[in-house]
């Protein structure tokens, strides 16, 4: 295993489940100087909703070890030599690089952040949240320095995360986005109300910004996050602009990559023109059901799901990955983002013509304590009335609601059928008509109506 | 329309949408003072969550009369005559009956509380809690009696949302429950969970226990609730037995009725064997999509789904009811409880074998703050692998969960395409694995390793 972290460990664990250790030897290479911990979990390390680190590591190097997975930390893979079957790697401690051989390879090597070239990038006090000895440096940063201003480059789902993060730890926080709305996942529309969220949550959100320097100060660390309208004062700074898969090894060995950069396999995510080579998540590209077209989707869920099929088929069993619908959740601070499916600018990409509705509904009964606010958009194909995306904005209870869509998209259901389906009701857990399904039942009607 | 409630006056309303006054003239006959109200809420303002009884009403009488539908209040419906095209009608108030003609015909009778005939059954201080003016008697009850004593009878959802009412009305609640375990729409195993929480909740769970009698006092008001072997003192008793389709009218007019005493329909709603008349709601029998087989389930959001599409074929459209899965969710306190699909019984019932697991999963990422215990139980087909069912009791973000089963159920999804799902994943919202996945993918190796 290459990478041993979600993807890496699940398949190790998983192989390790189907073959015993007489039969099967399993190493695994983590550069890092952890295993199977939550990257997703870091911004709320950092905010201080979780307290220790060690909470998000799910399995040790050592429990690991008791279940007879040879992991070598600090060891990092420099070479793989796929017609020879064997890896070189180094100890990054002491220099020394050695070859290993292999019968069947795993590559989960994962994802690096995007850092842009830009003046002062390197600078102390910026900040990329990837790994948990990048989230244990940035909290070592807020810890030392005295100030209250932080800018977080990137409206994504880690921007603002760790909008929320910076939030709780009591500062103000700015966060400068290169789009017109945060939340570039979303159609612009339903981006604007998590804008208008975030703003009246105390953040300044600086839209349509291209950074174009970290200034620093007299000490070398970063003051200050320069656009070409503005400066914005920062004593730190959180990149947060996305990632890309980290292929730099597969690259060399001469694997496919596709035109995200992820690494290309089949359905049993074996990679393509390979006997004995695997790989998943977030250095591999997906199948996303709905365009019929590949994407990197770079989310725990994914690599563990990847790493349980892997597991099983290098340890001589058979399982496969079917794809995603590319669904995704997030929050902040009471403000819950979800969406599943196409947006609007991925359904005109691939040529599907559609409706889009847009309802507001509550989470509960809208008589019932607490009934909280929600928005759905969603997309519909004209013709057929075949659900294509979903998008929803709101407070508590809006986020999961993406499930019903997330499942109706892979069943290739209609908006007339997801509106007829028997979704549990009662006044604490939702409208008589869930607001899926308001928004179904509105899609339906302008479908019916055009055709 | 006969029935002002939920399926009469959402059929009203969608016929209005589909037809004008001056096309389509709509009467209403209501026998008692409320037009569409939610009766699932019933419970919350009994129990102090919601204050005022009008905000149950989802549409007024009223508001009904202003888009030209002609409501009767206090009008009871006596016969129907099929064959001349008319009902007869009773002014309650007043006593007069009158023939009314007809084009088009819709049954929402709605569904009437099983009331067993025992000593004491109509004394004072004995409430159902089926309609508004039920509801109102009960508060009037609680208001006058300085009792401190309630005994529910029944254990089902109408039981546990009652039991929860009082007890947040500062009653000692006990449940007299004729099962071994509450909730009979669950396994016993996951009702077990539920008289485990309730018993925490400081209710007091009565099971396997026939009630033979409610003794009264020496002001004829009930003092008691009686089993064979002991006796319960209650300064009131509410009834949540179950409900059974209030189905007289139909009977005595002919119209075919199915094996649970609901109206048998057609896809699209229309009473077999009739061209004018459609019937929905708590009064009608429904498709079980999993068991193939016909039930009666009385829910607000089915009987809403039928009025929809009632009216819209009843106003020249074209609209079905494809049938229900089972789904369910309710909570006492602060435990969720939910379901969809085929229990083990109905399984065995309809010929099919299975795989049942259960599985201990949390709301959220472990790590994060109040992740809340969740137990899911599901069923899926031997060989096949098919989804049957499943059950989850837990915490907050246990009780919703199950929609994700329920479309998975109405897609006939096998458990390993449910452990593949594209499910909407951040620590805040679930684990890397959402609990129905976890669930999922021990059924699939149990089904796969037994085939």
């Amino acid at each position: 295993m290459i990478g041993g972290d979600a993807a890496g460990m699940s398949a190790a664990s998983q192989a390790r489940r189907m073959k015993g250790p007489d039969e099967l030897e399993i190493v695994a290479f983590e550069r890092g100087h952890f295993t199977s911990y939550s990257a997703c979990g870091i911004p709320y390390w950092v905010g201080g909703d979780v307290d220790d680190r060690d909470r998000l590591i799910a399995r040790t190097p050592e429990e690991h070890r008791a279940r007879d997975i040879d992991v070598r930390l600090r060891t990092e893979v420099t070479e793989i030599d796929v017609d020879r079957g064997r890896v070189r790697a180094r100890d990054l401690e002491s220099g020394a690089e050695a070859w290993t051989s292999y019968d069947k390879l795993v590559i989960a090597t994962g994802a690096r952040p995007v850092r842009p070239d830009l003046p002062g990038i390197d600078a102390p006090g910026v900040h990329g949240v990837q790994t948990l000895d990048d989230g244990q440096a940035l909290l070592d940063t807020l810890a030392r320095t005295g100030g209250r201003r932080a800018v977080v480059v990137g409206a994504g789902y880690i921007g603002v995360e760790m909008a929320e993060a910076l939030i709780n730890r009591g500062y103000e926080v700015t966060v400068v986005n290169r789009g017109r709305e945060p939340m570039a996942t979303l159609d612009p529309d339903m981006g604007r109300l998590v804008r208008e969220a975030m703003t009246g949550l105390g953040i300044t959100m600086v839209d349509d910004a291209e950074v174009t320097a970290l200034p620093t100060g007299a000490d070398g660390r970063v003051r200050a996050v320069a656009t070409a309208d503005a400066e914005y004062p920062a004593d730190v700074v959180v990149l947060g602009i996305g990632v890309r898969p980290e292929n730099t090894l597969a690259r060399d060995a001469g694997l496919p990559l596709g035109d995200h950069g992820g690494l290309l396999t089949d359905r049993s995510l074996r990679v393509r023109g390979q006997e004995n080579v695997w790989a998943g998540g977030d250095c591999v590209e997906v199948l996303d059901l709905v365009s019929g077209q590949l994407r990197h989707i770079p989310l725990g869920t994914h690599a563990n799901k990847h790493g349980q099929i892997i597991g099983t088929n290098a340890g001589g069993g058979y399982a496969t990955f079917p794809g995603v619908v590319g669904t995704a959740v997030s929050k902040v601070c009471d403000l819950e983002i979800a969406r599943t499916g196409l947006r609007e600018k991925d359904a005109h990409r691939v040529g599907l013509r559609f409706e889009a509705v847009t309802i507001e509904s509550t989470s509960r009964a809208g008589y019932y304590p607490n009934a909280a606010p929600m928005t759905v958009k969603m997309l519909a194909e004209l013709g057929t009335g075949r659900l294509l995306g979903v998008q929803i904005v709101g407070r508590e209870g809006a986020g999961k609601r993406v499930d019903i869509a997330a499942v109706a998209l892979t069943a290739g259901m209609t908006v007339h059928q997801v509106a007829a389906l028997d979704l549990g009701y009662a006044p604490p857990f939702s409208p008589v008509w869930d607001p899926v399904q308001v928004a179904a039942r509105k899609a339906a009607t302008r479908i019916t109506a055009s055709r």
